[in-house]
């Protein structure tokens, strides 16, 4: 699936997936001990997460942060060196770090994703070279992919794919080693022949834009890209197989799954996000919020207020319920990666319904939690320097990706009428 | 902890274990199996529950399906011909039979709740007694408990304890074959000695007035109860042992336990009357609705307006969220259950503020689609005959049992300051 | 518009609009005095509303209590014993007696809707000889109207119209002094031509069922009704006038506003009721609910406990809000009402979306706060002596008149496109 | 109550009132004409809002154009130049310009405050001279109080006022012609005889830090100041008279009255930010969003998609019903002004409770608005060029000015009990 990418990777000088330099100098072995350093990764990216907000800042140091960590390979197999963990630990990682930084949640998410693709879609000797050399290297992987529009076209020039075209909108970009490309096969009529590959991200045919300048998820790096003749043999095309009459896709079963996988990793960041804007709010609740003094209601310390630890209460009950929708979800992940090549309609429809579910409660959740934590932080926590808005301006971009009404519907026609989400990008 | 409860237990003539008469001659040997069960039983009682709501109709046959059925000793040993379940299935059991008719949901629930006290506040010796003699004869368990107000005083006459006053509720009343006590100790002073037994219901010093007629939870036995003069022997107070010094209370670490215990029958009562309100109310429109003729939007069955399925999904997504909790919460009940005699304080605590906060949730949701689905059913589901209300008016009416506000303020101030809630009769 | 009245009416013995024999001995001459009177009533119907509600009672006394007090002729000229005032009044005395006792404000509503609506379609005879005879004699006007369905058939015998048919729903019925028939003219076609006309409602042609038993608005005879041969002459058909081609319906412009006033008339019910159960609970809270002990922030009354506090004010201000839009909205119905007969479609349109607004509002506070209030006056509060969940029931009934989710649309559309409402039976 | 101020004012060279080099070179008369003319600032100040917010500019163009437009003069008396407007109009038009600007409209709806504070604790010469000069001389007032700290000590040195210390906040600042300073008479004990003076802002002892870099508002010059010997005669201090025993304050009834009036400014620039974000949000949706093409739902554009154009529908309806009680809180003020020397506490009370409603119902539809637009503009609605979140940002910031929980349970006091909020400098 892939062409030569030994150019790609971090740096020669440090060890990508032992981090020699940083401050760990192992790798966690258990479920809890990856949670467990996903929170100290969250730790150091809060702490100046509002600073590279503001400044739109290239977040290379991040992503040296998670190599160095260990979390880029997290889903890679512990014989080459990964973390040897499943998709319930991963979105848990996904969560905890999203509470620290959404952005680099968010990239984190989408690489998990992309390197996941290949099982999605490849042939057993790519999904196996692609794992190796992934894990081996600590690619970190970034995308290019956008299956709503036909952006990208696909030629075959002297028995090779080369892609042209424009995307508006791509992840990782510039921070990425090797980039994920989606495009359509010149010709091949409405529908069209969609052909994904991995490539190396440094290449003169790839140019971003660097023109990403929202709201929220500001540091993902998610602005326009312009390919200009970047070639791959047949070989490198996600599950294409050369057959007596010429290159075929032979798709699993289990390719329909991409977008369901996406949909439980913006629900975990999303979750990440409120945990992380009520754990902010409630330390300056304790630190700096004062009581109201006009009031019979008079307390000591604006944490004893009456309304202050009931707003606390129902934000934090609201939180839960969230966080354990989006463990449930995670279940029928696992249930379906256990079987994956015989995974059924139903299976694979039931998980994106209650993956829509967890996302809608995430997003409801998430956006009053980022709206009501000033009401028990105070005027003073509106200073640019606190930064408290972070957590709405983050949830609130991306939780945009695809109209969350259409979500509710789809949960809606499952729960009145029986019906699955028909498969689409966006399922 | 009972005096002879030889006369107690279900009429001769039918086997209260095997249901011989009934349906079912069989008992279910897995989780799965008995939550199907519970099923059943909700479809049952769903049929008329509404009439028997209006009847105010005392539940005597509804508490013999139980017995039939089999989930009136779920909870007893296997080896004594229990079901031989955990809390996991039991909370499930109670909220499948909620979702048919919330008030025999709650006196399941309750009555799982005294067939277990023995374990939270007696002796060894009483444990095992009440187990076996309540599982062999399929007992079910009525309460006059209300530690709030010191209503019934217990004077030691011959060497007895005699229980006299009066209770404004109850719960289980007439239909339950054995009652559980609550009364504070004569001369024991400001806070006073609470003393449980557990006592047969059919004897001339338990007076049931019949005067419960509320909102909703119609079917409970609530009402108030008059007691004059029952007597049980100081060996069969809960928890008391003989002494030198006399009978002492030697309690468990455990007992404390006994209230997150009861809130968590509540949560588990209030998701299932959530469930059975959507469940009936998608029946409904599928069925019945009308689409509305005067729209742009114009379809041909309600069951495609864009609102319909999007309030559906709406409320299908909250649902499973308060499921979801409810569940988490649960693992922390059988957490503790597991090393019972050694539970801390901590673990006490949390387990008490997730169990609040998955009750918040569950009442805010519950009420929501106890209102909300009138308007996807319309202004026909508002017929007498239909009932739709009766889920509405059963969350309303129980979830009022202790202010949820405080509830929440126990969450936040966990969430807040990390406090653990006291342990009261209420937390 | 009529047939002979003349046996229609209150009975001999009492003057219908001095009420002699009541406390009422004469006539307030101000609106504010109007209102006021309106209060006394609503005072005197919330005595004993819950009882009449739970036995269906038929409203006889509380429609003779209307005319006492005179407000069955609120509308009708001074000169002629009405009481000369204007919508703005009637709609705040529909809202004051609604708070009182739902039913009877909406069989007052609709009264003053029937009394009105021959201004809607009357020719200039008709409307000066109904409000003539229906001031003098104090009628009370019932409707059987429908005009969804075709379910009335009139056809034309010896030169008069005889409705033959089924009417699901009325309302006022068996209370009422004449009845409002809708039907549509035998062979008219597709659309059919409705007419109406007033009827004396004693008579052997119609058959009141008795049929209405729903979850609230219990006391508004809404039942089905059974015509059978009425017969009017065509004089008395509502807007016809003789012309050498035969008999046409020449209507106004105005006589698309009938929706719009219904729809404003219903709104004032809600916030009516929603007044009502506000102010029945805070009578229950400081006079009954007992303050939470558990908990550090102890009060010495539940009227002193923060959330208490809170939640009332946060009602009240949602509830003003809702009172200030259906104000705002009657400002629209004077406007129009003050140049009736060259009313544009715009004003017409505008005046629909702002009552479809009051309206959904109405319908959002009024549900929060005949849920919420149980919150605030606690678990005692369901006891059925209580009765504080009349209002709930009352205002979740009637909301669903019309589907509130096309009711937002129609408003929607005006706010981005600017579309006005098409005139309908329901906007 | 005020020193020489013929410095004060706007440059020569333009005149401050006809705006001579402006557009506009007449005034409105009527107050419809003063509304339209706001909104012609509205519009102005719209174009280039989210820019000038981005850059934290320093608003003296956006004061100019106050100037030009007359609005700065509204409430300054007709024979003098002024608009001589009420207060009715004054919140209109401060609504009307916080939708294009709500910084903007906050400094001119403090500027109304500061014209109208000397009618407040003036006597009747400061009343005369300081309306006089202002309307003549165009006066921008900003203010510099805060009696919640005693944070600007003041002495008597010569027979003059002394002020020296630093107020955390002011507001208006740099590009004020004149500034309200507020402080504590030195030795005045506990509670501290607050004194204020209007001095020209343009001297050398008064120093605005500059440092005002919050989430919203941000063009509001709310930053810290310091003040360094300003100095006044005792005849600027308002309220102030000589008596034989020395300086007297003389305080009128109505000097109650100012924390209402500012509440209620704040609630009009709520609804106002409100309207904005609506309006702008409905543009975008109009012009730029496009439908969702993965649905049974399929509609040509965004704008008849059903959800879309019922969220419309529901926010409007909300905004208008939040419109309607800031105009009813509006006659409040009005029947106060028209008896300001005899309104009676319980006139002032009513008047802050209605107003304490008008604000949370303002903020809570506000936020709900600021955050829903989103859903409804889509995902490229983030970019950073669109600054659709400067509604949220600005409306989210100056809520927090006191706590909205402590105005519902003020609200609810009075709802519940009939208590009137103790007059503070917050309620």
């Amino acid at each position: 699936m892939t062409t030569d990418l030994t150019a790609a990777g971090t740096d020669a000088g440090t060890d990508p997936r032992t981090g020699a330099g940083s401050g760990w100098t192992d790798r966690p072995t258990t479920p809890d001990g990856w949670l467990e350093r996903a929170r100290q990764v969250a730790t150091t990216l809060a702490a100046d997460a509002v600073e590279r907000d503001r400044a739109l800042a290239v977040p290379t140091r991040e992503v040296a942060l998670l190599k160095e960590s260990g979390l880029v390979t997290l889903l890679g197999p512990a014989e080459l060196g990964g973390g040897g963990q499943d998709w319930t630990t991963a979105l848990r990682v996904i969560r905890a770090v999203s509470a620290g930084d959404g952005s680099i949640g968010q990239l984190l998410g989408y690489h998990y994703l992309w390197f996941w693709a290949v099982r999605l879609v490849g042939t057993p000797e790519q999904v196996a070279a692609v794992e190796e050399q992934a894990t081996r290297e600590a690619w970190f992987f970034g995308g290019a992919v956008n299956p709503r529009d036909a952006d990208l076209v696909i030629t075959e020039e002297e028995g090779e794919l080369v892609f042209r075209g424009q995307k508006s909108f791509s992840t990782g970009g510039r921070i990425s080693d090797v980039t994920v490309l989606e495009g359509v096969l010149h010709g091949t009529g409405n529908e069209g022949k969609h052909i994904f590959a991995i490539v190396p991200t440094d290449q003169p045919a790839i140019r971003f834009k660097g023109d990403w300048d929202a709201l929220g998820q500001r540091l993902t790096e998610s602005g326009g890209v312009v390919i200009d003749g970047v070639r791959v043999p047949w070989a490198a095309a996600a599950g294409y197989v050369e057959t007596p009459q010429g290159w075929e896709f032979q798709p699993r079963v289990y390719n329909t799954l991409n977008v369901p996988l996406i949909q439980i990793i913006f629900a975990n960041i999303y979750v990440g996000i409120a945990e992380g804007a009520l754990g902010t709010a409630a330390t300056y609740t304790r630190d700096r919020t004062r009581p109201w003094p006009y009031t019979p209601d008079l307390k000591d310390s604006a944490a004893q207020e009456f309304y202050v630890v009931e707003t606390y209460g129902d934000l934090q009950s609201k939180l839960w319920a969230a966080e354990s929708l989006v463990e449930r979800a995670a279940t029928h992940i696992e249930a379906i990666n256990a079987h994956a090549d015989t995974v059924t309609e139903g299976e694979r429809g039931e998980a994106a319904v209650i993956i829509a579910a967890a996302k809608q409660v995430a997003i409801d959740v998430g956006l009053e939690i980022g709206t009501r934590v000033y009401d028990v932080t105070g005027a003073r926590a509106t200073a640019s320097a606190v930064g408290l808005d972070i957590f709405w301006r983050n949830l609130r971009t991306h939780s945009l990706h695809d109209p969350i009404a259409h979500k509710r519907a789809e949960v809606g026609r499952f729960a009145l009428l029986g019906e699955l989400p028909e498969p689409t990008w966006y399922t």
